[in-house]
């Protein structure tokens, strides 16, 4: 079931598609998808890509921390490696293809380099990750971390829900935790890393093009606000002598949409708030709410995050409420190497296709993978951006685009001449 | 412990707060105010405050819904009465004076009466309402509706938290639910309704007055809004492609509060509101928050919630998103009688008291009252218009006021000629 008619390209849509579906049926329910790290279903999904990958002529290892590898040998044995990865882990309930699609598109490209027995001036290496999302153990990237000599081993000591310690979950799983320093590569080993993944958002839909080159992995800061008024009973107490934290949060939040907009790859966002004590008759008192500011620019985001705060505290003086604003989280925005951006625009255009640039609004392995080697990341088009959720949907047409992108960038890849 | 030294005018305000405390001992609960309707505890405030009326010269019966009623005759037996009341039940963790104020208020006017052997040309009746809150039934002012002759016998199939049906907790508590309509008062055995209640919001002490004369108890209406946009990932989804139901909810909100500022005796209030999914990094795609307006007058009310409905919807049509806007809750104000209010504030000024008119925001039996006779309503400032909560506090000073001011109303009363 899971190796193609003979007559298919590895690079055809409808292959790819069908490794996707295959690999999807792992799930540790039966009637959604849902595949954590050191779980049976990541041994069983780390089994079937081996089996895809030693297919595509590569010779597969499992790293110290569950990574599943497979090297193709350039011209002669032992070269520095191109990267190729993404991950296997899932959300829960997610949908089948974030993570996934680059793993088997990296497959696909070595088993087509493999069928014509073209071998390359590097060898390449395919690497799905163990885990990105984080979603058994508080920490995201683990398997990439590992790789990228980042790796924090108190992560070891980390429990997940049923209160599994992530040590013995490997030893459960036949590792070793105590070796998880080999995992790590060695930079000079390494030529550059490259991510094949589906946008997560709608600007390629929106653009109509299926696939487009990623400028950076965007920095992020989430602020958690906390706005305190004065309760009070909602039909005695005049407009004039209120303290309404509801009122000044909403004034807050217009606020922050308005300071994100405007400025291309910039976005603000307040997804959570609370209002308390919560009753339709009751004036809020205090109101909690969380704003996420994203942008590929670190000035920009620090310049726009300061102004946020700036015109929060100004609307909390205003109307005599008091204000906390923290910082939850900061992340430097991650930048793709621009000379390989450059290669993965003359690859999109070799194959006729115009690949407009755009941020990565979401983290990927390739942040971690930052500080090991140069990055690149490649776009695939996916229905009305929806991710996390089974609705997530690519054509068949756009996988094999990104597949034929890829291809065409790995054999007429160049290692960047410096780190930007 | 319940009877003030005789040398103390039942009048005054120790006298007063002493009893208020001896009521509030009287909780289903040690460590805070809980008393429900038809509960031990309404028993033994029952119990108690009939001890009370006994002692101020009046003739006590309990009424077939749980009201405990004192009447003091006037200068003939049989005449139709002025009636005093507020309620003995309250909320859970509730202040001390919310509705036992005016019943021990009237309770004190009586008494004043009764030591000077004073009879007036009507009989007095002092009602302490079994049920206003509504805390233990879904159903409010049980007790001052079968009084008004608009209880509705449906309520007797409802039951509490535990189950438990009111016509089994009126058997329970000693009355015959089948006699429900035996409460009901005939209009021409009744002259008006006074209730002296505390203000439960912060206009009086704003204006540094003891006592206010209410105008009406407001009309309210209640909207629930439902905004719809669409999901999406914090940091994938341009500004420009947003449905944000949350951006779109707060500029509801900041109109909200626009459109209700600026109008005497209008206020209007968002008290919950929940955005989902949810998560700090996930554009929220729905929220559901509410509405509260309230106004003294009808026509201003009903003006507004049109001109709210209109805003939101331009709103929701500006940006994209869907609206839904469904009432809750409709209630008209209920106004004080004019000749009864220029009684109130005759009283006051010969107490040498400037009475300010102010509205009742918060609903009352006078409420439930005015379907059988003219009402009138006096407050009595209470700190920072805390209410429903054990902060609820006044001083002795005002609680004097009030009963002073009511003593002379219920002296120098006349009957309005003519209903509102």
């Amino acid at each position: 079931m899971s190796v193609s008619p003979p007559s298919q390209s590895p690079l055809s849509g409808p292959a790819i598609l069908e490794r996707i579906d295959a690999l999807a049926a792992i799930s540790a329910e039966d009637w959604r998808l849902s595949r954590l790290y050191l779980t049976p279903e990541h041994r069983r999904a780390n089994d079937l890509v081996a089996q895809w990958m030693t297919a595509a002529g590569m010779a597969v290892r499992e790293d110290a921390v569950g990574n599943i590898i497979g090297r193709y040998e350039g011209e002669q044995p032992g070269l520095p490696a191109l990267l190729i990865g993404s991950h296997l882990d899932t959300v829960r309930d997610a949908g089948r293809y974030d993570g996934m699609l680059g793993v088997l598109t990296g497959i696909a490209v070595v088993a087509d380099l493999n069928a014509r027995g073209r071998r390359l001036p590097f060898a390449v290496e395919v690497i799905g990750f163990g885990d990105e999302e984080g979603t058994r153990f508080q920490s995201t990237l683990i398997g990439s971390r590992a790789i990228a000599g980042t790796f924090n081993p108190a992560v070891l000591e980390m429990r997940d829900a049923a209160g599994t310690r992530l040590a013995d979950a490997m030893m459960a799983f036949g590792l070793n935790p105590a070796a998880w320093a080999s995992a790590a590569y060695e930079p000079h080993a390494v030529l550059a890393y490259v991510e094949l993944h589906i946008e997560q958002g709608p600007v390629l839909e929106a653009l109509d093009r299926p696939v487009g080159v990623v400028t950076a992995i965007a920095g992020a800061t989430r602020l958690a606000v906390t706005v305190e008024g004065m309760a009070g009973h909602a039909g005695t107490v005049p407009m004039t002598l209120r303290r309404d934290a509801l009122a000044a949060a909403a004034e807050m939040i217009v606020a922050v949409e308005q300071l994100c907009s405007g400025q291309e790859r910039l976005v603000g966002t307040v997804g959570r708030i609370e209002a308390s004590p919560g009753a339709t008759n009751v004036i809020p008192g205090k109101v909690h709410f969380t704003i996420d500011l994203r942008a590929d620019r670190d000035p920009l985001r620090l310049e726009r995050v300061g102004a946020v705060r700036a015109r929060l505290e100004a609307i909390a003086d205003a109307r005599g409420v008091a204000i906390g604003i923290d910082t939850l989280h900061e992340s430097p925005a991650v930048a793709c190497h621009p000379a390989l951006m450059a290669q993965l625009a003359a690859a999109a255009s070799a194959e006729g296709l115009d690949a407009p640039q755009l941020p990565s609004g979401a983290g990927h392995d390739a942040m971690a993978l930052a500080a090991l080697t140069d990055i690149a990341m490649l776009f695939v088009r996916c229905e009305r951006g929806i991710s996390h959720n089974p609705a997530e949907r690519i054509t068949a047409a756009d996988a094999e685009a990104g597949a034929r992108v890829l291809a065409r960038f790995v054999e007429t890849f160049q290692p960047a001449t410096s780190r930007p």
